[in-house]
């Protein structure tokens, strides 16, 4: 029988999930059954009364969103998943083993229903922003999205970055439910139970906020009610709790959290034993997907060859024409369009574009909830702010989230504005994720691919764009695979590789033409495609000349170089291989002074061209 | 004469600064002419009425403290420096150029009297805080920490990381201007001039705030009067400005950030021109700094060799030790000092110990500004989390700060919690960083060794912590250098060596037991400085055994491998190398589980240094 509108049928479904949540932590011999049980009401109310979903079509537009912010209580999202009949009970209790679905810390990757990877806190709201900018503004399905934060998590600035956004865009579909359990991990949170602290704070970052006993269903319900009928504002339901709530070994105890339950059978039995109730969770109205995935033939821009753009430049302009072509491509900036370039999306797709202010991790979780409602979406700020979002990029990947970053600014080459403003290890930081994509183009055309290509790849891509304007090398039709790389120059006479991407490309190709005049033929590679990268060219490369010397507007570590090396870790021999790359601390100066500066110009790399042969010889 | 006490001089004072953000930027032919001319009012009355600070003394503990927040504004701080007499005119004019101190974002590498360095906004704001609990609760000095900070970075959740943790500190030390021009870099900021919705902002997070008109001499003075008379509350002054105040061509005119002006020579007489005035800047009160360097001799704590500790555990008690021995000593930590073990430090020296909550940005900007003032800051957190505060480590090292990071919870060997709190992607962040340390022990004498020695090192220090128990190798009186490596089993007969760091030390020696029953000998060395790394004993190892085999519990990008491979890139001869990393999505399993499928445990490091063995023997 389904439950519904009965006190008595809620704390039964209540009870339950508190049980499970105490036996799945107790069958693992892990867990957080203490933050699950505190949020157990809450969770039991929402599944039974206000919850819009369809657990057999997980992909149904109309589907309410649920996202477990405090990822933590996985044990509670996992009893709610069998009492919704969506996992059994012996699922239940393979939690936290090797192969199962129920990780410590829920995942889209491995589970239909869940909507975002969580489990470092404070990430659950910024990417529900996301997703109720989607059904606001793309979507027009009349879809809630509900995120069940924990009130440690709203220390977290990122919180706040959420806040701001959601009140100012008038997220009415928004909800966020805070546990406020008044204990952290290691004690008391900073406000405890002050509820009106809480409040005040979203109040005045244009929240409509609603404080309960989040142990007593009527109560819950009516907050919820208040919520779905709130317009013109995000609601906050500010839930007095008890951490552990219904066992008096653990019940409001310091010390409990992130453990099992010193004694889980007794605690099942005062909780009145293990139940098997199941919930009708009511399905979502009938919805459409409105937006057309392909609506046009992309026309990239084409420039002259010989002529100079900035690679940020084209990729604004190739944006633009993705997304004349393609209806599910979006666009976010965080107040930098000017720069980035993403300005000329936003005045061609204006009802497309998600201007995100200087918040960086809102930029990139908006950009990771949009892509779960199956928009395709590229963010861009420069690429050393970029690095304020490290840790939504990390758990993007977690997640298997596709999203498509872009980081302008790159390296010393941006000149005067120093060290502050230039992505210097964004290569690093990114390549290191999990699944990414790397590229870094050298050349508008190139550019203008590469931004089509990311669009249909899985996982986190990242492009790097450059301030400066380079000069057009490639023609229009030129091809560049992702994985690829180009032989821009070649003979049977090279002694040496020069391995550039980027700014460095040119450079590579200035050195290349000194070198000639001296009678030293070296071979230049651009590795527009960081990661993957493309073996064969630089095994046959290393094989031909026998030197590498890889060059890059970046730190030595983690970068280009690093990425080259990497083709060579398989135990076969190594090429000798040398890396030229930014080892100092740049100070302000214009971008020809930096390169040389950092011995990266052409100079440079003729200059150690020339030791290198020389030393080839003399072996 | 020493100007004060006079509008009309507080007005000339601020033309002065206006005309000399012109001239700067129009000589560097680049930079934030407009962004400067909003806060000159404010910049005037702070220089000639509030500020007490002895140029000719930066280091003297009485100063205030001004940080420029909004750090693009730095002609208008260079304009001050000229009229408080710190620089010529002739220095001013050399703004932005190759070899000069004045940068586009100012920074103490090059600067005294700069006490953090800005330019990624929402930092100055945070660092403040830092240095506004050092006046509070270590120093004891009634100096002022005064934060510019533009309207725009209020975006940023770092700032109410920030606001959150001054006002519950009740830090009525630190005074927060915030320069309301109204303008971000594209266009308008969110809140333009609702000076209201900032003020309803800040007051919810605890604050004082004063809304004045931020070109009105007397009523910017009332409010600094305000901020040094409230008690027990930090103080915001919400300041009412126009971007490029006092020249018609720019006046509150968009599409004008971050550019020197159309006509700087028209703006200039616009100005009534070029001057000269000097202001007396009035010194601070007499102060000594009261914390001993060192209180003490170092006794670090001895473990029973053959027993079993994690490294995570002898952090802790390490850094305990190392608080008892020296009174300069901090510690903070992210609300998991239970799991990071500084809950030990804590209990020991409460007074020296900063709960920061979860707030990851704060927690390393409250390191930073404590170090500016002289203390020697321990930060922790679970590794992973670190990437929370990426971009406040990298603007730490383009500031030159020296402060001392420690992620636990390294790799895939925390077990069953999942990939969310896995640091598998640290090693990459850190080795990044311009001028870090890199430390990654596996035992517990030797984190304790690496712990005192990060104290007194240059720069940004890194230790990477394991959640598990591990075997105590070394004993108590083995030395650490860094930079060094321990070579822990090698013959004459090895074949192979196996690089090794924390965990996988220990899976390394395991798997050289298997591989001597069956004949093959290996050398093992653990590489505990990542970074610098021992480029002698791999050189020699290489040397001797042709092969290296490094395994880290890290992404294959960035970490150990890539480490040990950096030291083979100077154009010699390379061994061949492979490594074993984490190359998959961990998901939950117990530690030995995880080791054993991502490839790094015992038996994949004895079946790749068979098949390499074997490759060997055949070639």
């Amino acid at each position: 029988m389904p439950l519904n509108h009965a006190n008595l049928e809620v704390t039964e479904v209540a009870r339950q999930l508190r049980v499970d949540s105490i036996r799945a932590a107790a069958a693992a011999g892990s867990g957080h059954p203490t933050s699950s049980m505190s949020a157990a009401d809450l969770m039991a109310v929402l599944l039974t009364r206000h919850l819009r979903y369809d657990f057999d079509r997980p992909e149904h537009p109309g589907n309410d969103r649920f996202i477990l912010s405090k990822g933590h209580a996985s044990p509670l999202l996992y009893a709610a998943y069998k009492a919704a009949g969506a996992i059994d009970d012996d699922e239940l209790l393979s939690f936290r083993t090797l192969g199962g679905r129920l990780e410590g810390h829920p995942t889209p990757r491995r589970l239909p229903w869940v909507e975002v990877a969580t489990g470092s806190l404070g990430q659950g709201l910024p990417v529900g922003v996301g997703m109720a900018l989607s059904g606001q503004r793309l979507d027009r399905i009349p879809y809630r999205v509900w995120v069940l934060c924990g009130d440690s998590e709203l220390a977290e600035g990122s919180v706040w970055e959420a806040a701001e956004h959601a009140g100012y865009e008038h997220l009415d579909n928004l909800t966020a439910v805070v546990d406020v359990n008044r204990l952290g991990q290691r004690g008391p949170t900073r406000h405890q139970w002050h509820l009106d602290e809480y409040a005040r704070r979203l109040i005045a970052f244009g929240w409509h906020v609603v404080a309960v006993d989040g142990h007593d269903p009527d109560a819950i319900d009516r907050a919820f009610q208040e919520a779905e009928s709130t317009v013109g504002q995000p609601t906050a339901i500010l839930a007095r709790t008890l951490k552990g709530r219904g066992v008096a070994a653990v019940e409001d105890r310091e010390g409990m959290h992130g453990k099992p339950l010193p004694d889980a059978e007794e605690a099942v039995a005062e909780l009145g034993g293990a139940r098997d109730v199941h919930v009708h969770v009511q399905g979502p109205p009938a919805a459409r997907v409105l937006h057309a995935v392909r609506s046009g033939h992309l026309e990239l821009p084409r420039h002259e060859v010989g002529g100079s753009v900035a690679t940020r430049t084209a990729y604004g302009q190739a944006l633009t024409a993705l997304g004349t072509a393609r209806g599910d491509v979006v666009a976010l900036d965080g107040e930098v369009g000017d720069s980035t370039r993403a300005e000329y999306f936003a005045k061609e797709h204006p009802d497309r574009f998600f201007e995100c202010y200087i918040a960086e991790q809102q930029l990139v979780a908006a950009a990771v909830g949009l892509a779960a409602r199956g928009w395709v979406p590229y963010a861009s700020t420069f690429a050393a702010f970029l690095s304020r979002a490290h840790d939504f990029v990390r758990m993007a990947a977690v997640g298997g989230a596709g999203i498509n970053l872009v980081g302008s600014h790159a390296g010393c080459a941006i000149g005067q504005d120093g060290p502050s403003q230039m992505g210097l290890e964004d290569l690093a930081m990114f390549r290191a994720v999990h699944g990414s994509t790397v590229l870094y183009p050298c050349d508008a055309h190139q550019t203008g691919r590469l931004v089509a290509a990311m669009a249909d790849l899985e996982g986190v891509r990242y492009l790097r764009t450059s301030r400066g304007d380079m000069p057009v090398l490639y023609g229009p039709d030129e091809e560049f695979p992702v994985g690829g790389a180009k032989v821009l120059r070649s003979s049977d006479a090279d002694r040496l590789t020069v391995v550039a991407a980027g700014v460095t490309v040119h450079e590579a190709l200035a050195a290349a033409e000194l070198l000639d005049r001296e009678g030293i033929q070296v071979r230049v590679v651009d590795l527009y495609s960081v990661k993957p990268v493309d073996k064969r060219t630089l095994r046959e490369a290393a094989a031909r000349t026998g030197c590498l010397l890889t060059v890059e507007d970046h730190r030595p570590e983690g970068g280009l170089g690093d990425a080259v090396l990497d083709v060579f870790t398989d135990g076969t021999p190594v090429p000798r291989l040398v890396r030229l790359a930014v080892r100092t601390m740049p100070g302000s100066a214009s971008p020809a002074e930096q390169l040389h500066a950092a011995g990266i110009d052409a100079e440079s790399i003729a200059a150690a061209a020339r030791l290198l042969t020389e030393q080839a010889v003399v072996r």
